[in-house]
């Protein structure tokens, strides 16, 4: 019997209030997320493999993301939300996952109802598009996902690309209300246009039967209080943080490059000691005194 | 017989310009480095060991380090130079650590004359103090490392901590030729004092019979061009780009949370186009047309 | 520009002779290959996969096929043949294996023609049998792979399951040939039946255009100088030695547990002194006296 | 709270028997192992460096260590013991090892009085010899170790290397009892003569304060049932299983090799099935029937 130091992202939802996730694809960038006050660290496939220099197109592999998502859980106190893409291949595939993410004490996972090798979902993909498995396919993978867990604990949330791959509400309500029935503890519906009108336009007609997680980078506009009234669980900030990482490092590099010195930076960086701060060294020192 | 998409540190080292390197934790944060125009990338341990939200204190391993500075060399065109603080133990390890960071295509590696396990430079440790190792110890593993390289383009950077340590000038000195003589490429001189005074002593006297690097944490005010005619031929700056991520992610995760929208912040991070440049993503597509 | 310290296993094939490789599934397995005189390793998915205790069905990841491999490479004078089954996915899991592999310092992969994910050819899969990819998509594939290899010297074997889905020889030479074309440096043609009369006559009507290479798992009594005579160049002895492991491991633990002592066994089992040679104990040591 | 599918070493202890353990260093071993019907796998560092072809030296590193041991725990319903050396390092090293491996639910680690790097206890080292570490400074470590521990379960054993350092006996008793009343929740007291005397001696003057492990490699005619009248709890057969293999592979491929086919081992090694049979293949694809 282990004994995890952060309560599971079941216990989180439990509480009833809205949850809110940013994404990390460091140890470094979860501590920042829950340090900023989110609920829980989204591991996010697109920051994990941009970190990697890699698109987001199942090239990383599981062992790849597993270890991104365990160094990030093994250094915070609020649980790691793993986006597991496809479930990384077929059925055993899925399995395999699950199995080695609540080994690896990760509570929640996220599976998708692309097929396996994914693209980004905001990859322009042209005429050929992002196109679904089969439904019932696709839960049978969350069946089989449901049936190995070990603990009531884990938490396995089915994300349908319906809106992505151009369909309509329809097929999602159709896809949502079956993978729920199939296990899903909750629904996340995706949508990449510049408003949340697909998304309100499901929760409009949506039963409640499991919890709804968005994913708003493409309609940053919806205020998280409304996106609650409207029936939102769950938000997801999947990519600030590696897209704040971009812009500032690039800057703060090209000044030093171009100035020849780091002193026009230095004040709007964070000092040396905020980094000790973070890898809390004081508390690391003070076992050995 | 493997050829290698990048030139090794030796190569730029021989265009006998001054040589300016940055710091990284990630594939992603060398391309930065790279895109920034720095002429190599520093796979700093500090860097690494805060994105595991550890301290720089031989807590992650070889293992560790190795595959995050592999990861930096896989995804640039510029060569990565390997910080392996103590070179992670004793001689044997020294030994160990050429073979595999060669094998992994790492061109230049560089090791300090202080004591396994080691703790970053920059911490106060009282009276204790960094205490170094006996030069003549620490020459042997200059020699062993040497003794195992493969090949002749592998480059050695030894590192003295002389004056973190407290001690003077004509103690680096005794230490930087010992080390030259015993195979070291070039010599690293540390200091953490807020002027560059220390290391321009040590510039006046030294013979120059391999290059002098120094990583002007503390005294960002020298400017580089400056630094090179006093006699430095590499700069590294070690951390900047770390704490403009630390700085960056935790502004605009905080907004994020306290606006309940990421509007506020969406103007002054990098669009998603922008990561998915970094990725390449444009030249993966490409070869699957 | 790196050096290695083993030929590339085109260098092997480049003289001419029968060629033959064992299975191994660690660096030690490696050396024990090379210790008994053959070519070159055979970096067995069965092996490696059996080595975690998982089904040889992609559950294990490139990553840990590759780290696999790549921990063998480094521990032997003689190349490695990496098995990389269907190339872990798609198109863009092809070109990444390739850059992978080689800049791992792998000479040699082999890639097969099922569908990801694959299940181990000697699985009786009852009527479903196996299902072959569509040899035009699989061409691209090998078109794909031979794009982006750096080195001229990298070698890409072609394997087709024709014969274990239950196809027949017309088919194996009209895939063969196309993927030679495809740009297969040779071919792989696997048959699970008990005498090797598939192979014998996929061979007396194969133009010759690569080298063939077999695996005689289930047609051991066929010697290796008849192969050889009948056109084969390259043979596989790919999972005896884990099934030797199996075996021996199995009994003596079987023992020590029954007899309460491990006396009984001590004869038949290597000496320590056998362990320290194989670990180059004494290089090692003598780098340090 | 995460639910575990073994038991710890701890409730083994519990149950007042005799407790044995067998080395592996993989997932197959410790499979074998359990089959056996051993009681606990000893992760065994000779074992896994010797997988590794590296001397048993503090070569590989906590991360290879951590690795091989959570890969066999994954995949056995007994509990794993992993040998963790010295440590790794100093006693933050310590206190980091004991959160890794907590974390990666190995429920007992073995750590010993040696210096960092440590090599191999069997090794001959001539006059040199093994120093220990003072005993004060090591009681740091074990004290450093309980404090960190999350659950009650961790299991500490406390390895003295005082026999092997070639002190006697008086100093073994006197450190067994320091380590006891700094935490450790058993001894190991090792010994590499050619019979049990040293240990027998040990025995009759110990004051059973905490249970007592051996590791008969060097005596194996001490018969179980005489080690446990004697007093000891927990024999460790630590390295037959790779002797085993040694010799098996070496054997195996020898004769493959020379007689230009597998037919005369087939009789003598595993069948295709029982590989089948420990990689649980029939429950997996049930899983997807």
């Amino acid at each position: 019997m282990l004994i995890t130091t952060y309560p599971s992202f079941r216990e989180v939802m439990a509480k009833g209030n809205l949850v809110r996730l940013a994404g990390a694809h460091s140890a470094l960038g979860g501590a920042l997320v829950e340090e900023a006050g989110f609920d829980a660290v989204w591991a996010s496939s697109l920051e994990i493999s941009a970190g990697r220099r890699l698109p987001d197109a199942s090239l990383l592999t599981m062992t790849d993301y597993l270890a991104a998502a365990e160094q990030i859980q093994s250094s915070v106190g609020v649980p790691v939300v793993a986006d597991v893409d496809t479930g990384f291949g077929g059925n055993l595939n899925v399995a395999h996952m699950v199995r080695e993410y609540e080994r690896a004490g990760i509570t929640a996972v996220c599976i998708e109802d692309k097929h396996f090798p994914k693209m980004n979902s905001f990859v322009d993909q042209g005429d050929q598009g992002q196109i679904l498995m089969d439904a019932e396919a696709f839960c049978e993978k969350l069946r089989i996902a449901k049936s190995v867990q070990e603990s009531p604990e884990f938490y396995l949330i089915a994300r349908t690309e319906t809106y992505i791959s151009g369909m309509g509400t329809d097929e999602a309500l159709r896809r949502c209300a079956m993978y729920a029935d199939a296990g899903a503890d909750a629904v996340l519906v995706h949508s990449k246009i510049k408003d949340p009108s697909q998304v309100e336009e499901f929760l409009a007609a949506w039963d409640g039967r499991v919890p709804v997680v968005i994913v708003p980078t493409t309609y940053p506009d919806w205020h998280a209080t409304d996106a609650h009234r409207a029936g939102v669980s769950v938000i997801i900030y999947a990519n600030q943080a590696l897209r704040a990482t971009v812009q500032a490092v690039s800057d703060t590099l090209r000044v030093i490059k171009e100035k020849g010195t780091s002193t026009p930076v230095e004040d709007e960086i964070a000092p040396i000691a905020e980094v000790f701060r973070l890898q809390k060294l004081q508390a690391w020192t003070a076992l050995d005194a």
